[in-house]
Formats: structure tokens, sequence, C-alpha cells
């Protein structure tokens, strides 16, 4: 794709969705197919092209992959469209611009298409520019985007946390999790960590500072792993996962306990949710469930940016990406999320910049 | 009883706690039997020997009839003690005072045995002084006690409601129900009601103001019973029952939705809570549930009463009683809870002042 400036058009490869699905996810959900990119924006437009640097492997792409309830506004916004590509956050370097903000050259995130160029329309509320590119690009995939975000909104705003208190965060060494874990040590508190494999426990030990960790898949009884830890009780969860899970940790939460709900990836692929039976807990603790998005704080954006970037340049926030090389190995690393194949942040790097 | 200024001892009927409970509660799971009280409390104590008035029934007592577990100190402090008076919130008279605060003949509602005199040491966070005397003593067990908190605090604090806003109320009858819909209708909102009889549903429609109600048990689809009601979807939810309903609930929330949620009464009796299918719905709808508990809220009792006696003087707030008669009718009445017998605030009356 050399010279770009003598060329028109380019391929521009898609992961599109084949079917709409129900139960878990397939690689064969999914299929790669080549189209063709004008490489320049009308005049007169404010759209801007984008080439895609790095894509970001989200849970809640499962819901989008949902058949729409045509009687549900909400729904039909949210569903993807079958023989189109499926969207998500991205990282992206701007090659062709009609928008007065973005030159060619600038890079941004925000979502684009799953596909090596998107051609997007930027808003406040949809992209920022990236000013700050000491760090790895992809970082803003997470650990600087919207996985970051959530963590930081979830555990200060949400979750009011005191020096001293007790904090569990489930999928724990997810793109989410490894941060909650840092950011409850930052502040005082002793925090546990839940995850699928003993490599992502260790990690949750050895790398992320979590006092403790557990690998739930070898529990048989979740309520007393969490009793093992929090002998005393949980005064904050951090909710990934819904489930078997909460309901465990409903029975171990303490009086005025906090849990924020960004997330509840083991309900996206089965057909009738698991049933949770101790919310009577939420009345008797007089506890607080919060579901939230990051999407919503996006004005805290600058703020949250201002917070956790010295720590990274410091290297006192650690942090681990599972990057997937090349768009058509997309489909397999988003699907592997919804069986815990990805040990850290999933993304795909599409190209280098 | 006349006289008692020269008795020193009385009879005292008490309502006795048989054996502990699990599943529904029977009214030979209590028994009445008289004791002696000294009619004098000892000198130098701080003690109120008071005469009790008028005892509230509440869902609460079902947990307290619960066999407590040893392993737990929470639980060990709620549960009732087997061959020993249980508790709740009553009415009373001073008799005799060794506090400073109360001399005899002052009025006051707060913690007492079901009984009918009761030791105390009034604190300010389980003894209000009654001070407003023309409006029925009574409804310093519901309307002006502990219930009316709830329905306040609950309803204002909790869910902060705006006008235009849809509001749902389950148990809509009872106590604390009646009272959140009247205020719904004052701050503008729409409001629905459900309970379980068509003479309950018709006292939400023509006497307490709701907007529409259903007798939820002639509905076979819940969810659809409040589609019906509300088509675009629920606000503000105020949870008195969990189980079912509130899995319909989650199902019909709007984004941004809170739930505040004081009881979960159809969860009380059964071995085996329901499971909730729809938590997700927390997620995706950035919902808020709450559990609270209007003891934690004394602080804002003047505020509540200041806000609500000149409505209770007015008229402007109805408020529905259901009075047993006699403490030998206590067991009855707090059984019926349970089995919804009740229409309206279920209280039992000992002794006229």
């Amino acid at each position: 794709m050399a010279n770009i400036g003598q060329m028109t058009t380019a391929t521009n490869n898609q992961v599109i969705l084949r079917n709409y699905v129900s139960g878990f996810p397939k690689e064969s959900d999914l299929y790669i197919a080549p189209t063709t990119v004008d490489l320049r924006v009308p005049p007169g437009s404010m759209a801007v092209l984008v080439k895609n640097l790095y894509l970001s492997c989200d849970p809640f792409s499962r819901i989008r992959m949902e058949k729409p309830d045509p009687s549900s506004p909400a729904s039909v916004a949210l569903a993807y469209s079958i023989g189109k590509p499926i969207t998500g956050y991205g990282v992206a370097k701007t090659i062709d611009s009609g928008h007065p903000n973005y030159k060619n050259g600038d890079l941004l995130w925000g979502r684009v298409g799953w596909e090596e160029y998107s051609v997007i329309t930027p808003t406040p509320s949809s992209h920022f520019k990236i000013h700050h590119t000491d760090v790895p690009l992809s970082f803003y995939t997470g650990l600087l985007g919207i996985p970051g975000l959530t963590a930081y909104v979830g555990f200060y705003e949400i979750c009011s946390p005191k020096k001293g208190e007790t904090v569990f965060v489930s999928a724990a060494s997810g793109a989410v999790g490894q941060l909650v874990g840092q950011f409850a040590k930052m502040a005082g508190c002793y925090v546990v960590g839940s995850a699928s494999s003993k490599e992502k426990v260790d990690l949750l030990k050895t790398k992320f500072g979590y006092d403790d960790a557990f690998n739930y898949k070898e529990e048989h009884d979740l309520s007393a792993a969490l009793k093992r830890c929090f002998p005393e009780g949980i005064d904050i969860y951090f909710e990934n996962v819904g489930g078997k899970m909460l309901d465990a940790v409903l029975e171990n939460m303490r009086t005025h306990g906090r849990i924020a709900a960004c997330g509840m990836i083991s309900q996206y692929n089965l057909k009738e949710p698991e049933g949770v039976h101790n919310l009577a807990t939420i009345v008797y603790k007089r506890i607080k469930v919060q579901g939230f998005a990051a999407v919503e704080f996006f004005d805290k954006y600058s703020k949250f940016l201002d917070f956790v970037l010295p720590y990274v340049r410091e290297g006192k926030i650690k942090y681990v990406e599972d990057i997937a090389q090349g768009l058509e190995n997309g489909p397999s690393a988003l699907i592997g999320l919804f069986h815990g194949k990805n040990v850290g942040k999933q993304l795909v790097e599409v190209a280098r910049e």
C-alpha cells in the first residue's frame, strides 16, 4: 500500500457478521471479505478516512451479535447488521479529512469498523484525538481507553473506596480487572481477584499486586472460596461476570457494600440467564448495586488521563496485553474472549503506524 | 389496672416465640403467657417503664424468627430468643421513669416488647418522644413512624424522582406502599401499584391516587402486566417483595432507572429463595439498586415530620390501618401479613391511652 498519495482507492478487508448468534459465538459466525475504499473523503464532507491500527476485543460485542427485537428500538440500534462489518473501539490514523479538528497523520481512538480503513464522522462523544504518543498506541484500546476509564469511574466514582476496605474483582486479569486491582492497592484497600487459569492467578499476584487470587474453575464452592479470602466480608465488588459468582459474592458482602456492575460476561451466551438467589442481602446489608458504562463518563476522560499517565510513564501501573496479529486473526481473538483464552487485554493489531 | 399509683406490680401478658421458624410462620409458633412486671424503675436507673398502646406488625419480624447462624454475630444479634417476648416498634406511654428526658405520662414511639408493659432505656436512635398528639397515636406505628420514614427517604433520597417519571410500587397498599404512591403523585410522577386482591387494587385507585393498579395474583405474566401499565418502561421501582416481581420489573426498567429496596417479603418464608434472571439489565440500562433501612435515616425524621404532618392534618394524605384489638390477637395479625390478609397498615391495639 505504498505511496498512498497517488492512489485513489485501496482494498479494504472487513470482518463481517454472517448471522445472528444465539448461545456461544463461533469463528464461523464472522468472515473476512474485501471491499474497495475511496482514499479521499468527498469535498465539503466532515468525514475522516482513517487507517485502523488496533482494534479492541470487547465482551459487549457478543450482545450486539444477538438478533434484534424489532419491537425494541434500543435493541435494533444496538445490533450489528448481517453482511456488514462489525464495529467497536479502535486506534486509527487520519489518512484524509474533511473535519476541521483532524488533519492527515492525526491519531485518534474511538468507534471504527473492524476493517483496514474506516470512514468516520468524529464527535466529542465518539472519538478522542491522541495527544500523548510516548506510550504504546495500543494502550488506547485498553489502559488509556474505555477499559481504563471503566476501571477508574467504576472504582473511584461508583464505589467510593475507603482505606482499609476489602475489594473483590472478578475477571481480574482482564482489561478492566488488572487496573481495578492496582487502583485498589493505591487506595489502601485489600484486594482479591478471580480468574480462569493458574497462569492468570499468578499474574494477579505477581504482577498486578493483588493480595490474593483464586482460579474459580477449581473452586467447587465459590462462596466458601470468598469466605476464605474475606473472613470479614467484602466491602466493594467490581462485577464483570454475573451469575453464580454474583450470588456467591452477595452471600459475603458486608453492610453498606457497593457493587459496580459494568459487565456480566458469564451470562451473555446463555439462552436462559442463571438465577441469582441471594438478592435479599441487598436489603439486609443495605447494599448498592450500580450498573454503569464508561461512555457516560467521557467528561471524566481528561481527568483520568492526567491521573493515570504519570503512573504509566513511571512503570507504576502494570498492564498486560494479548495482541492478535492481523485483521484475519480478529474473529478468533474476539471469540476467544468468551472462553477466557486471552491473558490480559485482548486486541488486534491491524497495522503498525 | 386502675390506680396504678398504689400498685407495685402488675400482670404483664407477653407474646413469646415458641420455636425458630422455617418456611411460613404459623400462629402456633407464638404463644401468650403472663409474667409480672414491677411498676417502678429501680432508683438511680435510667430506665423507663412504659405501657404499650400500639404495636406495629412488620414483615421484618419473620427474619428475626429464623434460627440464628452461630458463626454470624449479625444473625445472632438479629434473632429473637425462644421463650422470650418478640420485639418490634410500638407506641407507648411512660408509667415510671428514671430517665431525665422522660416523665410520667410522656408518649413515645420506638422499640418495645410485644407485651403490655416494657422496660426500655431510650436512646436517640431507638425512641422518639411524641410531641404531636392531634393526630391518632396509632399513626406513629406507620405513617408517622418507620414505614412513613421508609417511604420518604426511599422515594425522595434514594430514587431522586423527577416530574413526569414513571413509578411502580409492589405491595402498594401496605404501610409503605400507600404513602409512596401519594408521594409519587405529589412529585408529578405516573404511579402504578400491585397488590394481592381486588379490594386492595380498588383502594389504590380510589383512595391513594394511584394512576393504575393490578392484582398480581390474577396476572399469569407479570412482565406483560407491567408492559401494559408502562409501555415506555419504569423509571423508579419501590421494591417491597423481591423474587418473580423483581425479575419482571427488571425486564421493564428504563435506562438510568432506580430501584429502592427496603423489603423482599415474598422471599422471607422460602427455604430456597427464587432465582432472579434478568440482572444483566442492571448493566445494559445502567440501573441503580439500593438497599436501605429507615433506621439509618433517623437524622431525617424531624424533617420528614415537618413535611408530612401538614398534609396529614389537612387530610391530603390518605392512610388506611388494619387494627387488631388486644395483644391476644397479635400473633394472628402478624402471621396474616405473610398471607396478605391485612388491608392497609397492620397493627395491634394493646391498650388505649
